[in-house]
């Protein structure tokens, strides 16, 4: 299948910090032309990958401080991934709505996936206007604030399977790994590890916008026997780090859309303790590879129950379910599903229809006849 | 003639407080419809208009701090103005390269204002691309950094005629109007009218940006009998505060596209004394609307000779070339050529050929032939 991945330009594909989506786009790319499909890459010149590179600027936008208008790469990215027309039977498009203006308008079916939260009240009219455009969703819940939107299914993330190895032993510590921020609760974290007796470490970046919660909140819980704050690490640091703990604790109070830690846990046979919050549910399997609580309290009771969790399931989970391979075969029979159904359709029969008629008009016969 | 305008949300039209682009589509609304045109406004709801509004969200960007992606209500405005097929002669776009993709691909003509610097190198690809787009300079100055760039023409601001009064007799003072900016060089100005023995009056707001410019550079140059610092004014007090001073004193030091603030002494009958820079030589008439100076020393000198301009010239300029009714009968008459010499005429083999042969080609006729 002739396919193009259209990442936003913020960092490169992949990311040389952090950067989830460029991240998932890479693991995506790089599955699908192992696969044997004909992939382009829109994204900044920077970028690493074994399909054709479609360099947009030199320079991922994040790390290239000389520009000042980042609109105007985003629109050269728009018009040349989006806009011309081009011989793909499918473009994949990272960018949020983003593209929806030209996607539209363009005769090759197009198919976006929709990588952060959906909760803002000004989301509705745009995803109302542009209902033909066929969305992808990270998990069932992030679908909740737009249930009416034009899903055509859920992909959940995935990594290379050897990107983590597992890890049948675990040494005496939980972890908390991610972003020192308030909805992530490590006051949470820290309060439950004191609790349960079981020393906690903490692997997390402070950002400039958390400095002072992290000073206010979280600074005075750490002078304690229990309590080891290494700041943040590196990718490759994260497999021992996740690898030994006994479990990752991951207090978090808000609808995460997706949370990849959690698999990289799963991938070292490292159980999950989470609250029921957003996609936890699909990604946890309580009892198995984890456990899905409700207060403070239950996740302290879970900490004492965690050796009877079978770390080869946590890995077996991984295996099955969330592996970078496995997302790319749900992708290829997603855009499959897409050809077949003509979904994507509404996007040329509004193409036709705007410039033939004048108006908006489904014209089903153009579009089966694409072939 | 059946005219959209459409203007970025981040302010209302007119703007509640400072914001040029929208004041400027605000003049040219009025007039066209004054002018007896069908013209529709696309802006924010809180806007105030004789034209027929098109509210794209109930209020200007800027101060509604409840929207936190912005880009949500742009796309809106992109769609809704320049993506639908509507019955307009000619659609008039304030949204910079913003509006380019989803005018290229309309039938009715859409033509662009630049209101801003074009300095910045991450613009030349986006011009390029999108060179068949028609544009309009504020300054023939502007143009400088893209000179092969598709220009339709050059219109000059206008205000509306009675908005400022003429003020024959000027008092004994120099004014500076304006924000308190490096580059605006409010130090020169303090500096020439010690030298020339005049007081100068500054009436200038102090952004959160220039703050620590303010005091240290300026703030210790303000206590001398001859300065008068009296912070931001208000519209209704400007034409009191230029209008009886001798001249307006604007040393500055960047290539402004267009100074509104220029026009605004004209429109009161005050003489302006400038740099070579920018669009100042296209606006001020040396030696008859005030000086044009390429140093401090001969800003000094020019102060001296202030007293030989007629203030009745300097309102004569302004009612032959800076009145808004001037300014919307050019945009007319450069609509007028526009649709006659076909220019827009791309967008529409655009269109045509993006469709129907799946490559770029001019059809002519096609675009002729739209009546």
């Amino acid at each position: 299948m002739r396919i193009a991945q259209v990442a936003p330009l913020w960092e490169s594909v992949p990311p040389k910090l952090y950067g989830g989506t460029e991240r998932i786009v890479s693991y995506i790319t790089e599955e699908l032309v192992a696969m044997g499909h004909d992939v382009t890459l829109f994204a900044s010149g920077d970028s690493e990958t074994a399909a054709r590179l479609e360099a947009i600027c030199p320079q991922a936008l994040r790390l290239n401080t000389g520009i000042f208008n980042r609109d105007a790469p985003l629109m050269m990215l728009q018009e040349r991934a989006l806009g011309a027309t081009v011989d793909f039977d499918i473009i994949h498009s990272h960018l949020d709505f983003i593209g929806f203006p030209l996607a539209r308008r363009n005769t090759v079916p197009v198919v976006t996936t929709l990588h952060g939260r959906l909760d803002l009240p000004e989301l509705v009219p745009v995803f109302r206007e542009f209902s033909e455009m066929p969305l992808v969703s990270i998990s069932d819940a992030q679908r909740h604030p737009l249930p009416w939107a034009h899903w055509a299914g859920t992909v959940h993330h995935g990594l290379p399977r050897s990107l983590y190895s597992f890890h049948p032993q675990a040494q005496g510590y939980l972890a908390f790994l991610g972003r020192i921020s308030p909805e992530k609760r490590p006051d949470q974290a820290i309060e439950i590890a004191k609790r349960a007796g079981l020393p906690l470490r903490i692997a997390a970046k402070v950002d400039p916008a958390d400095q002072n919660y992290f000073e206010a909140e979280i600074e005075p819980l750490l002078n304690h026997p229990l309590i080891e704050f290494i700041g943040e690490i590196s990718d490759a640091e994260k497999d021992e780090f996740i690898g030994n703990a006994m479990a990752l604790v991951c207090p978090y109070d808000w609808p995460e859309p997706f949370g990849l830690v959690l698999i990289e846990a799963l991938a070292c046979g490292t159980p999950v303790l989470a609250y029921r919050r957003g996609s936890i549910p699909e990604i946890i399997n309580h009892g198995v590879t984890g456990f899905i609580c409700e207060t403070v309290s239950e996740m302290v009771d879970a900490v004492g129950q965690v050796a009877l969790i079978d770390r080869g399931q946590c890995r077996a989970a991984f295996d099955e379910r969330f592996t970078a391979d496995r997302m790319a075969r749900d992708y290829v029979a997603l855009y499959e599903r897409l050809l077949e159904d003509g979904d994507g359709q509404t996007a040329h029969a509004f193409a036709s229809g705007q410039l033939n008629n004048g108006s908006f008009k489904t014209e089903q016969h153009q579009i089966l006849g694409r072939g």
